[in-house]
């Protein structure tokens, strides 16, 4: 059995679809138990209105949570509230993971202050998938991996170094690729291209035991020329932002153009099964949340407008990285680089 | 009159298209004398095959070029190369503005060589536009500009508050507004996000006079939120670079969608004036050329697969720059700045 703590607040689609998440994964799972962590009453409200399996789900009462807006430190003052809580019991052993829609920033903090990081890692990195042309894996994931977008702001060559093993071992177990290839995302593909940090990067992953391609730049991240991008923090959340911006855009473009011409009016319902299909390529921030990576214990962030299903798919990711024995891989991975970095 | 030496040599499309471009410009604008610099041979060749203004051209002899796909510093082992000849006659004043097609490294690499830094600017930046949805300034110009690009790696707090003032200049003249906004590239609009560097500039801009909104975020690239992005080289050239490749995944799509079904097809069909109209909006590599900033001197690079009309468009921008006093207004800008800092 997997036990993972479910932060229940916060998200922008309020308590009952979390619960109704969680709901869903008590009739379709017999291998996971979910605590839903948050106010004792708005969720028991939530249960009355959906169909569980009491067997699988227990409730966890928490103090408070952190809005959306809140700055990420207000955890420190509310050591009781709803994401906190989830951390605690991953650090208690009493969950094997944690997931949230809620704050991402708080999330990182509640999950960095109660759990270690691992060793041999300078930074826990938050991974999250992005869609591509080409597909990925066996299962032909439609989109590649990226880190970090968002949980550092700089990073020197060996927090590089940690991110590509650590995103290496997460895509193998999620994407179940046996080998996935990695790189750094600079501006160039020749080996000498970058900042002193991906150049020194560069050298490091060529000789580690990761299927290292070298560097990408800007052009591969939509094709998705490898499997993991490896970037710092403050890149990552820009490139990972302006594809969201390029993807509304196009959104707004197809309906003002719906609006303007009947004869576009027609094309476009003529290519809807088409952009129905591109938009669900486009949806990725709902495949089943982004990993916090570098902690010891499971961390998932869903995305704050995850409905039900988007929240299902996060705690089966969950319990998927706790199967794939995630922690525990990670720490292999970076012990092999280290030896074969100091042999 | 403004002379501008334009480097046939090293675009993908020939020497050909690029003195067609000269050509065009000859017979339709009288204030423009353009010095045709490269092989004679092939240029009195392609002079041979266009219609064009004598009184308005003349060929420049060079001895050889940089291809495309050669290392930038070649060009400090061919002094008499095709680039270095149109710097050296921007130096020697028999030339107002320097246009190349050519390889982006050599060009920078050549300016540089011959051309000073202005006062008071600690990096030369290449600036480049990219498609907007929202339209900026009394032409209505559907993109909007961002430096650098890929002159430089890294940039200082002070390098990019020179990038702000170099950046507020150049739209202010090509694309007409009065007083373009500036922001800082960031993973967050609040001033406390960012690198150290941007945290610097941040507060050094807010200070000064030009039109500063503070940090955007990688949403706001698509949505054109500002009329100037100010960012280091690294990040520019990704940006850049991913805009490029969410271009070309897209009209792939479209292309396999169009080949798949009867009804997608005829639905592409209906909508081709519209995605014409796209395209044309998206088709930023060619208006009109982007320049290197910094400099004592009007430099544009043309795209490399720039036809004769950009070729055209990239002369036309360089003698606007020159007639709107593009270098004495940089040195005025960032003398100012200077001022009302120390004040």
């Amino acid at each position: 059995m997997v036990n993972v703590a479910l932060d229940v607040m916060g998200g922008d689609l309020g308590v009952e679809e979390a619960v109704r998440g969680a709901a869903l994964v008590s009739r379709e799972s017999t291998s996971i138990f979910v605590f839903l962590v948050g106010d004792p009453e708005e969720i028991s409200k939530a249960l009355e209105t959906v169909d569980y399996d009491p067997r699988r789900v227990q409730v966890m009462a928490a103090d408070g949570f952190v809005a959306m807006d809140e700055s990420a430190r207000v955890v420190l003052e509310r050591p009781d509230c709803s994401v906190m809580t989830a951390a605690r019991l991953v650090r208690e052993g009493r969950a094997d993971a944690m997931v949230s829609s809620g704050n991402t920033g708080a999330l990182v903090l509640a999950a960095s202050h109660h759990l270690e990081r691992l060793p041999g890692i300078r930074r826990a990195a938050l991974a999250a998938v992005h869609p591509t042309e080409r597909r990925h894996g066996p299962k032909g994931d439609p989109f590649a991996l990226m880190l970090d977008v968002g949980a550092t702001v700089t990073a020197d060559a060996d927090t590089l170094v940690g991110f590509a093993v650590m995103g290496s071992v997460y895509s193998s177990i999620i994407s179940e690729i046996p080998s996935p290839s990695v790189a750094l995302l600079s501006n160039g593909v020749e080996s000498k291209k970058g900042t002193p940090a991906i150049l020194e990067a560069n050298q490091k992953l060529k000789k580690s035991q990761i299927n290292f391609a070298g560097n990408v730049e800007g052009l591969d991240i939509p094709k998705g020329t490898v499997d993991v991008v490896v970037c710092d923090g403050f890149l990552g959340n820009v490139v990972l932002k302006m594809l969201e911006g390029v993807g509304e855009v196009f959104t707004e473009l197809a309906k003002d153009a719906s609006s303007r011409r009947l004869k576009w009016k027609i094309g476009l319902t003529m290519l809807s099964s088409g952009l129905r299909r591109l938009k669900r390529l486009t949806d990725w921030k709902m495949y089943g949340g982004a990993p916090v990576l570098g902690l010891s214990g499971v961390v998932i962030k869903a995305h704050g407008r995850s409905e039900s299903r988007a929240i299902r798919n996060a705690i089966k990711v969950a319990a998927k990285a706790v199967d794939g024995k995630l922690i525990e891989r990670i720490q292999h991975g970076v012990a092999e680089f280290n030896r074969s970095h100091e042999g």
